[in-house]
């Protein structure tokens, strides 16, 4: 793995080494031994996280992050990645494309050619960010190693097509029980229909109107959905409980107590029991590196800032007291499709403006 | 186990030997061995069914038959049996006391005691009632002994609280499901939520009347009910598929094909695949043998002829050509129920009006 070389020949060694969450020694490895060397940087290593920063003394520190998982190979294998297309036209194609190894390739190139940055810079390599959140190498490190965290705004590599997306909305899990009487089947009148009765939270559902809500210049979308719904015990038994799982995903501007209480609202006369719950992030754009870099990328891919959705590990970085802002190559709609693809260009845009901002060359 | 004697005894001991699905091995010893005592009758075992029959070459052969077993026992056991109140007016609690030992218990005790009865008796006691239909008893000696339940008619002394109880409804399981376009739950606009959309089915199911429809001059209710539903992968994904089950119940008079074009017709719009249907058993009241016996029971327990609800091995004897209906002791509403319990009185009025009627004695 040549981090000096051509950008898209770095990015294809990149994804060609599968490493599936739980399953990125090898890829770790290969980044390890890339940055070793590099003259310039101080490497560590925590499991499968490679962590690998500049020590120039400047006043201010950015950490640049991405994860080296994937979600699941395609079945058969989408690997080793396919170009399609030729030049700055082309498209790569294959698992990790999009989220995130284009990051990875951005952030490993420019770890090695920013010997002098203007800022003090951590790039970071972390494992298991598609699986649980307890197995997460990025929480993981900030337990083992906060110090190696300590920074002034971090970037996360998450594909956001070469914009910059900040804060993400906060999300809540809950179960709206519906009570019946069980009966048998077949003397059904005896009962009463815990699912029949559930028509009322699901008309709730399909008639509910999500806001959109602005924080910090940012539109952040609303969502209200049922993810689950069970009931029935057997095939002859009218079923005595019907339980629909919904999730909320609110702004930022809204605090898991606004959203406990929106959601109780929304289900009144039902039963409602909160099983999960994870605050939001704000943008963060009032920060002035957050804006500085904003406006860099703004100047050199045409992206202006937008909300992120999904819950990413911004918020992770959010709770360690660091603005935090996801800007990456690759069409976040494609994120663990089995099509996903990068356009070359998007790879190369990024790569400039996080050069540009870096080495205080902003144009 | 004495069968000459008190039949209060003679139901406790039936009940006191615990009997769940699979394990009816001592209770099947003890009935064949107490049947084995009676030199009027001649005596089969087929596993754990046993056959007593009389052979006095009569025009008429009459099958009686109860299955042996119940659904599993509480927890605790509540066996022994408790005896509750005095006399005639006691109840007597525990498992099977309802389904079906009391009928049983009848059986047993008229089996020795009509040593010359007006019509040739079958006597069948069976296993494995209530699991799943292939490893019914009764099935089963239909299978390896067809000879042994030819009759020209049949009582089930399955609990109808000493009414005689005609026919079954049919019934029908069908999937109804519910499409959808998979999303993450953080951008659900741009898929479309399966369970949201599955609020139409649901209000079908709430605003359906179902119909009362007189079969032979019983009323048979039907019903339509679900009975499951799923939906959801995962608490961060808008589902791209929810599946209603539902069950319809529908009297004798229609068949299975009409059963399955008026589900279609209610969720008419929706992918409909039907699971599993069985005919129902038309009363057979018309039948001569029927008719006399339903007199008897009238005159005896005071209970007029009814639709029996729920599909009951009537239906297995209307598939061999041979009218049946139920008639026994026990609240069939309490049946598999933990506080299940049979009033004495019951037991008695069951024994009596069978007693005249097979004996040929009929008031």
């Amino acid at each position: 793995m040549h981090l000096d070389g051509d950008l898209v020949a770095l990015f294809r060694a990149v994804c060609d080494i599968p490493s599936v969450s739980g399953d990125e020694r090898a890829l770790a490895d290969a980044v390890e031994a890339a940055l070793l060397e590099c003259a310039h940087l101080e490497v560590h290593r925590d499991q499968d996280t490679v962590v690998a920063r500049t020590t120039l003394g400047r006043d201010r520190r950015v950490v640049v992050a991405g994860h080296l998982d994937t979600v699941p190979l395609t079945d058969p294998p989408n690997l080793p990645v396919r170009v399609v297309g030729e030049g700055a036209y082309a498209d790569v194609w294959g698992r990790g494309t999009v989220d995130m190894k284009g990051g990875v390739a951005v952030q490993l190139a420019l770890a090695a050619e920013l010997v002098e940055p203007a800022q003090d810079v951590t790039w970071v390599f972390y494992d298991n960010e598609e699986v649980a959140a307890d197995r997460n190498g990025l929480g993981r490190l900030a337990r083992n190693r906060p110090d190696l965290l300590e920074a002034d705004f971090a970037v996360l590599g998450e594909p956001t097509a070469a914009g910059l997306e900040g804060g993400c909305n906060g999300t809540l899990r809950a179960d709206v029980r519906v009570p019946g009487v069980a009966a048998h089947s077949a003397r059904a009148w005896v009962g009463s229909n815990a699912i029949h009765a559930a028509h009322e939270v699901l008309d709730r559902l399909a008639a509910y109107a999500p806001q959109d809500v602005e924080v910090e210049g940012l539109v952040f979308r609303e969502g209200l959905n049922a993810v689950g719904i069970r009931g029935g015990v057997a095939g002859n038994v009218v079923p005595d409980e019907c339980v629909v799982t919904v999730n909320y995903r609110f702004a930022p501007s809204r605090t898991v107590d606004d959203a406990v209480v929106h959601v109780r609202d929304v289900f009144a006369g039902f039963e409602v029991t909160v099983t999960d719950a994870a605050p939001g992030a704000r943008p963060g754009l009032d920060d002035p590196l957050a804006a500085d870099f904003a406006a860099c990328v703004l100047a050199v891919t045409g992206g202006a800032p937008a909300p992120k959705y999904g819950w990413t590990d911004v918020a992770r970085f959010a709770e360690l007291g660091v603005p935090a802002v996801n800007f990456g190559p690759g069409d976040p709609l494609l994120a663990h499709k089995d099509d996903e693809h990068c356009p070359v260009g998007e790879l190369t845009l990024c790569r400039d403006a996080l050069r540009a901002w870096l080495s205080g060359a902003r144009p």
